[in-house]
Parts: C-alpha cells; sequence; structure tokens
C-alpha cells in the first residue's frame, strides 16, 4: 500500500479537509491529491465524488475556490480532487504553454513521446488514486461519481464514459464537449497522441456517445457569458450527439455567467445534490 | 469623484463580482478593492458589510476562499475588501517581512516616516473607500458593518470602536485581540507608530474598550487548533477587558479548527446572518 505524505489537515465543516503526496507507480513521480472528508465519514464509509479540475490547477484549486465543503457536509459526500497533470517530469518544455503539458494534463494516457513516459493521468485516476481512496479512507467503493470544469469536464466526461463500473455518476462546469474539433483538444490529441485521429475517439465525449458509449444521465451546465464557449467547448456539439444516440442529458445555459469559479460556486450545490440522489 | 478601472466582473449567485483599482488620494498610489453586490442591489440599496483580510492578503483573498457570496446574495448583503497594505511604496525593505510592510497595514495611519507617507489604511477605510462605496454603488450609507481576520480581525475590532457612527455592526474570526502585547502587533506598532506606547491603544482593541469605548455587540469566533492562538491573538485579554467594562461579547471556541479560510468560510454563513440582523 503507498504510502501518504500528510502536507495538511483541516478542520472545515464539521469534516477534515486533508492535502497529500504519495510517490506514483504509475506516474513514476510524487503525485499530490487532496480528500474532503464529511463529518459522516467518521462513522461510516460514505459515497465519493471525483472532481477534475481546469488547465493551470493543481488539486488545490477546487478545495480553495469552490465552496463546496458546505454542501459535501450536508449531503455526506466525500471529495477528491487531484493535480491536473504530473509535475517537474524533465520533459523539454513541459511548462513553456498553459494549455499543454504541466497543468494539462487532459485526463488521458500518453502514447507519444516523451509524454508517455509520465502523462499517465486516466490510469492514475482509474486505477492508483481509485484504489488509494478506496483503502485508506472511509469511501464506498460502490457509490463513486466523477464531475469536472472545463478540461476537467471534458476528463469527467470521458472517464465516465469508457469506466461506467467505476464511475456511477458523472456531471460537468463548462466542459471541452468535443476535443477533436478544438483548438486546445486538437493541440493536446496530436502532442500526447499523434496524428492518427482515430485515436482520438476515445478520449472525445461527443464521438464517445455517437460511438455507442452510454451513461444513464448526465448534467451540465454552462454560462453564457464564458469566455471559451464558441471556440473551445462546443456543448451544441454534445448535445447533438447526445440526442442522436438517445443519451439522456441535462444541459443548462445561465445568463451572464462566464468560465470562472465564481460560476461553478453558484451551482456547485445542485452538482453535489444531484451525485448524492444518483449514488444513493 | 474618483474613476474607478473596473478589472473584472463576475456573474456570482445572481449577482455581481466586482475587481477595481483607482488612484487613490489618501494613499497617493492606486489602491484596490472588490465589491460583492447581491442580487437585490439590483433594485434598491443595500447593507454593506466591509471584510478586513488578514497579513499576506489581497483584495481578492476573501472573495475567493470564504465562500461568502452564497451568503450575502441570501442575505442581500453587499461585501467590500481592500487591499491589506499600500504595494509598491519604493520604501527600502516594505516586501522583506510577511507581517511587517506590504501585505501588512494593520489597519492604522502610521506616523512615523517612511511609512507615514503611505501607510494610511485607517483614513483611506473610513474616508476615501466609504465614500465610493456609498458614491458610486447601491450602498446603504446608514447600514454598513465590518469584519475581518486575524489582523483583520484587529482592524474591525479598533475602526468600530473607534467609528462607532460609521459601522453599526461588528464581528471577527481569530482577531489579534491586544496587538500591543503581541509580537505582530508590537512589531508593526513600533515601526509605523513609535516608541511612545501611548500612541497604540488606539489601534488596540483590549485597551481601547478598557479605555471607555464601547459598541453594541460584538461576535468572535476562534478556532483551538490555531497555530497562532497563544502567542498572538490573546482572546482571553479582550474577554477580561470587556467583562470589566461590561462590554457584550460573543466569543466561541471551535476545537479543531485552525487559523486559515477552511476555518472562516464554516462560520461565514452566521457572521453574515448576524450582520443582517444588527443592520436591520
Amino acid at each position: 500500500m503507498t504510502t501518504l505524505e500528510t502536507r495538511s489537515l483541516h478542520q472545515c465543516f464539521g469534516g477534515v479537509q486533508g492535502f497529500y503526496q504519495h510517490p506514483s507507480e504509475i506516474i513514476g513521480l510524487p503525485m499530490r491529491f487532496s480528500v474532503y472528508q464529511p463529518p459522516q465519514a467518521q462513522y461510516q464509509r460514505v459515497p465519493v465524488v471525483f472532481f477534475l479540475a481546469g488547465l493551470t490547477c493543481t488539486e488545490e484549486t477546487f478545495m480553495i475556490k469552490a465552496g463546496a465543503q458546505r454542501y459535501a457536509a450536508e449531503y455526506g459526500l466525500m471529495l477528491v480532487t487531484m493535480d491536473t497533470s504530473p509535475r517537474q517530469t524533465g520533459i523539454p518544455g513541459e511548462t513553456d504553454d498553459w494549455d499543454f503539458g504541466a497543468g494539462a494534463g487532459f485526463y488521458l494516457d500518453a502514447t507519444q513521446s516523451p509524454w508517455s513516459q509520465y502523462f499517465r493521468m486516466e490510469s492514475y485516476i482509474t486505477q492508483e488514486l481509485r484504489q488509494i481512496i478506496i483503502d485508506q479512507f472511509p469511501a464506498d467503493p460502490n457509490r463513486i461519481g466523477i464531475f469536472g470544469h472545463s478540461m476537467g469536464g471534458h476528463g469527467a466526461l470521458t472517464l465516465a464514459l469508457r469506466y461506467p463500473e467505476l464511475f456511477r455518476s458523472v456531471s460537468a462546469f463548462a466542459p471541452i464537449c468535443a476535443p477533436m474539433q478544438c483548438p486546445w483538444g486538437q493541440k493536446a490529441f496530436r502532442h500526447y497522441l499523434g496524428e492518427d485521429q482515430s485515436s482520438w475517439r476515445q478520449y472525445d465525449a461527443t464521438a464517445l456517445i455517437a460511438d455507442g458509449r452510454s451513461i444513464s444521465d448526465l448534467l451540465i451546465d454552462q454560462g453564457l457569458n464564458d469566455q471559451f464557449l464558441t471556440q473551445q467547448l462546443y456543448p451544441e456539439a454534445l448535445e447533438k450527439s447526445c440526442r442522436e444516440a438517445d443519451q439522456k442529458l441535462t444541459l443548462r445555459f445561465h445568463s451572464g455567467y462566464d468560465h470562472s469559479y465564481y460560476f461553478i460556486s453558484t451551482f456547485i450545490g445542485e452538482h453535489l445534490k444531484y451525485h448524492r440522489e444518483q449514488l444513493g
């Protein structure tokens, strides 16, 4: 069992906000993650929701900015966040771009050198981190959901579609819905996965649904004042794919809201309520 | 009327989170502040609460970390935060210490050179910023409260005691209750105010109450796992001063909570409810 280094613990809404680091076998480097344990976790295993953050974020961002602990305490949900990529890999140029490399792992397993050695966020989350949460925290392994924001919304959608046995509920804030069609996704996929676009489809929620993958339900909130809406996010592509595939989808547009955590914090309570209901 | 530069606006819980900069006449340099306008402010003047942050913070910290907007929207309260000191004054050594100088203005008007030229946070808040809020935002000038954290808790207590006509409600999270007696306060007061300790009393809540100042009510929350509790905060000194002066005080200790915004966020809802009730 991997040994966790506890970086800090903070009491919060009667529960415990913890920040951890461990040597990751799958990544081959130290990885950081964070867990909020609600008060209910002191006497029983509780359902869990993984939150996947967006470009440039770390395992801290959501826990600091989203105001989620209040609702997690109310609903008895454990929250798990992780860093958005491996760090300090030594790969030349890893920090040159804010939308690729460090802070931009895109929640996939890279196949192209040099990224493939370390950039394996998909396996890290679905195998190693999930097992750590089950083994070392009072988590109910049969009630785990996933959600995320922007790049992390893409991650939540694609991981939920590909691993429905692992994640029983899914939602997203302003997700990258069709990364094969947008600049962020094309740049990342070209470097991480190579030029063969057939390998990209497994990491594109819109394509996955078109290809027959499905999930029981899906909630997405999107601000209409989001600076990335028309160039990067493409919710209309996902909506079309869902409609054609008969995939259930609740896609809500919100006038005036942008891409920030001020948007996320406004609707975080509804998302956690949704996950609590989905997870039973 | 001073011209505000709007740095950013974000919709949040149906209201607007704004960040602003302006040339401050009192400070003599650009100053930054932030305002959360609740939905109710779109059709009427609303009560206001000023939040004064702690050492190293900026006008952004509380708005990002406290989870306050949810409650401000519910209670119809405007929130105002400001930077914790002038910045880039050019004074030698202003950024050498995290607990003095930049980020550590202690909410007073310095009398000692070179600090006295710029470090005038007391006048900035009580005169210039207050007037901006009244003139340029839908604020009810007769219903303004003040609260803060740590150094900002000290600021809220001392400004409320000295300007009861300006601030009709006051509360604090883990305030520096007796700065004349603790290392943070002594260091700051010596540099900002000089060696004559009689000039320090007007900036020490415990001394102000002993000297006859009073406020209608006072709410303080303090974590018992606060790393600064015994060396810097001295709530027992304030409690003694209040008891001897018959000053009403609700001082609540909370097992397990530390000095962080995870503590503040847990109790922010109760503080805003308190201010809403006090402000009528």
